[in-house]
């Protein structure tokens, strides 16, 4: 159970049911079908060579007369770390290099314009041990690291845009370390920076006491491709984030995360779809894949024994478009990469059905939050034995004992 | 396809998947199983009599040495139009009323402390016609109307409390019309009603020329058995929303609606349970069932020709916990009453463990907002050939030319 058991919900449901109901299911499931991509030979060659998941679908959307097509490939790797965590960080972080940049080739082949990789993906997800070094050696600078020169070559080598997730080290600002995505041109140039706008304070995900809940908004990044948002990991349980990057124009916001079994995997088809949908954008759902071990044993906090794993990542990386609909997910268990061809259009198409945009009265929530958040706040509470609360509309019949919290327990079978 | 044809999802699943495979397709589709209650056999034999589908789950909570289980059961009702569109209005509505008493007196059997039905469930879903009359002669009073009345002498006769979604009409207000919940505690008397906050404007949803966005804010009603609200419909497709109701303390959000299948199949099981898991809330989902025929036909602005019909509302009806977890739906086809067993310390637990209150950064948001709603709001883009650009890092190597919406059009296989 929330191990690697299961290698993916849609094989599963594709072995079992029949024709006709897995039409059904898949329907009610993930909405109007994706198409499957017919994906080019030696990519499909060369992933099964370097021993990772290739997968491709598309999304259509309505002709135009206006507008053409807005056909745009995005790419999302998910893998696990190559080398022990005990390995030297240089060492470590090389080997992510090497392997992204396999992975990276594939996608070029498969024509991705934007990818974008997996949460703080040059080093292991750490956070669980609560430990500083050797971990917070593996921050660099946003804007010209190691990693963010890295990037920048392939950037440029494939004409593609790439999202970076790092663990940043902020040397202008007291050397303070973000959780931070680097979003580099397909021209070489670093377009900028977007950070993690909520940190959680969950589990074993002990990264409040490695960084701050970021501090650059929710910007949007015009590419060539179309405009880009990033929420990065817990981001994504907070649906004003989503609406934020959504508000500023993103029409494909990638989710890189962190996040395992036990704790999410029941959530992780939720959360990103309904941003797509709330939102009248793409969503680009990432996880990181396997199971790391750690040199020092650690206890989570739930009182079980001292261990040195931090639980199973469990990949299930996938797309959700602005119409509900959204592609099957990535293995459970092995490195993968997924490409997904996006009809920009279908963004303003459904904005258009839906009007969700148009009927979200901001004003009237961006008045009530602001009172919500004030010290003296009165929540409108109505109580049949309170007529004094705002709006009550309390009738007739009232009775002259207070409110009690005497519930019924109600046996089974009784 | 979007019909009648399919009875449940989880009927079809349960058919044919192996148990050990079922058990993980479960895990990740819905979470922590649900207990299956054992509803009195009574209850079972009426409902069996009176044809509906009767069901019942309940949710666990951990043990807490301050608070003893604070258990409610929630009733969600389910049920076609029972005589034709064209029958006069008043046996119409005494028609739902001798329907829904009697799926009442099972709930009763069934121990359930607060029951909510459909929305606008006195009268067929009729704004499809865009016709005024008869349709807006089901309206009532909310304070004092038949319905309420009759609802009062359920909820005094039971001691359950009532939501009563009903087409209002507002005599102290010029007469206008909105589409209302009431709210009536199990001592008989109406606590007050809560107005749909969100209209939609989509399809055959025309019901922006019928009512107009509820003007009531947000409330919450403190029952005997819990904190309630109630969101109505569409507004289950606008995460603020909920959060507000969240906010103002609802333990437990009924969101009464009319949907059809091929507008929002697939958008089901995810909104109303992205929800409950990010506002550490249960939320109970409930739609119609079955097809509404019109005397006169209309046109839907899809191409199509003219019809009598609106569509398939497809019931589904569930109850969704804090955890992400979920009960079955309701059948596709039939009418029914899903009895789900909630206790509330879930909310709370669920809330320390998740912190998205605490991390939800409403200041943030509240400021954001105010000033996305300005007429001059300048959303922060970044574009690596605009360095003027707010909270831009925009690196080396910029080209001189200005960003263009050429697309690659990439052809499969290439």
């Amino acid at each position: 159970m929330a191990g690697p058991e299961l290698e993916s919900l849609e094989q599963c449901l594709e072995k079992h049911l029949p024709l006709a109901d897995l039409r059904e299911v898949k329907r009610i499931l993930y909405g109007k079908e994706t198409r499957e991509l017919n994906l080019p030979r030696k990519a499909l060659e060369a992933a099964s060579e370097k021993d990772f998941e290739l997968r491709g679908y598309a999304f259509e959307a309505a002709e135009e007369q206006r507008r053409g097509p807005r056909i745009v490939r995005v790419g999302l790797v998910q893998n696990r770390i190559p080398l022990p965590t005990s390995a030297p960080v240089v060492e470590q972080v090389s080997a992510l290099h090497r392997r992204i940049e396999g992975i990276v080739e594939v996608a070029a082949m498969c024509g991705v314009n934007i990818i974008c990789f997996q949460e703080a993906w040059t080093m292991p997800f750490a956070f669980c041990t609560r430990e500083k070094l050797p971990w917070t050696e593996f921050a660099e600078s946003a804007e010209d690291g190691f990693t963010t020169r890295f990037c920048q070559k392939l950037a440029k080598k494939h004409d593609m845009v790439v999202v970076s997730p790092i663990l940043e080290r902020d040397r202008d600002h007291g050397g303070v370390l973000w959780n931070t995505a680097v979003v580099i041109s397909n021209s070489g140039a670093v377009m900028g920076k977007t950070r993690k706008n909520h940190i959680p304070r969950v589990g074993d995900f002990n990264e409040s006491t490695y960084y701050m809940e970021g501090n650059l908004g929710h910007p949007v990044f015009q590419t060539q491709f179309g405009r880009i948002a990033v929420n990065i990991c817990y981001g994504r349980h907070h649906p004003l984030n989503w609406l934020m990057y959504s508000i500023n124009g993103a029409e494909i916001i990638f989710n890189p995360s962190a996040t395992i079994g036990e704790l999410s995997e029941s959530l992780w088809p939720i959360e990103a779809r309904n941003a797509a949908i709330a939102n009248h954008c793409f969503t680009c759902a990432i996880n990181r894949v396997g199971q790391e071990h750690f040199p020092n044993e650690f206890t989570s906090g739930d009182g079980k024994k001292a261990h040195h794993d931090f639980g199973y990542f469990y990949g299930s990386s996938y797309v959700a478009a602005p119409d509900g609909s959204r592609t099957p997910g990535l293995s459970r268990n092995q490195d993968g990469l997924l490409v997904a061809e996006l009809n920009l259009n279908l963004c303003q198409q459904m904005n258009d059905i839906w009007n969700f945009k148009m009927t979200g009265r901001y004003e009237m929530y961006a008045r009530e939050l602001a009172e919500a958040v004030k010290s003296n706040y009165r929540p409108t509470i109505l109580n049949e034995y309170l007529t004094s609360a705002p709006a009550c509309q309390c009738g007739k019949g009232q009775l002259p004992l207070p409110p009690t919290n005497a519930f019924k327990n109600v046996p089974d079978g009784f």
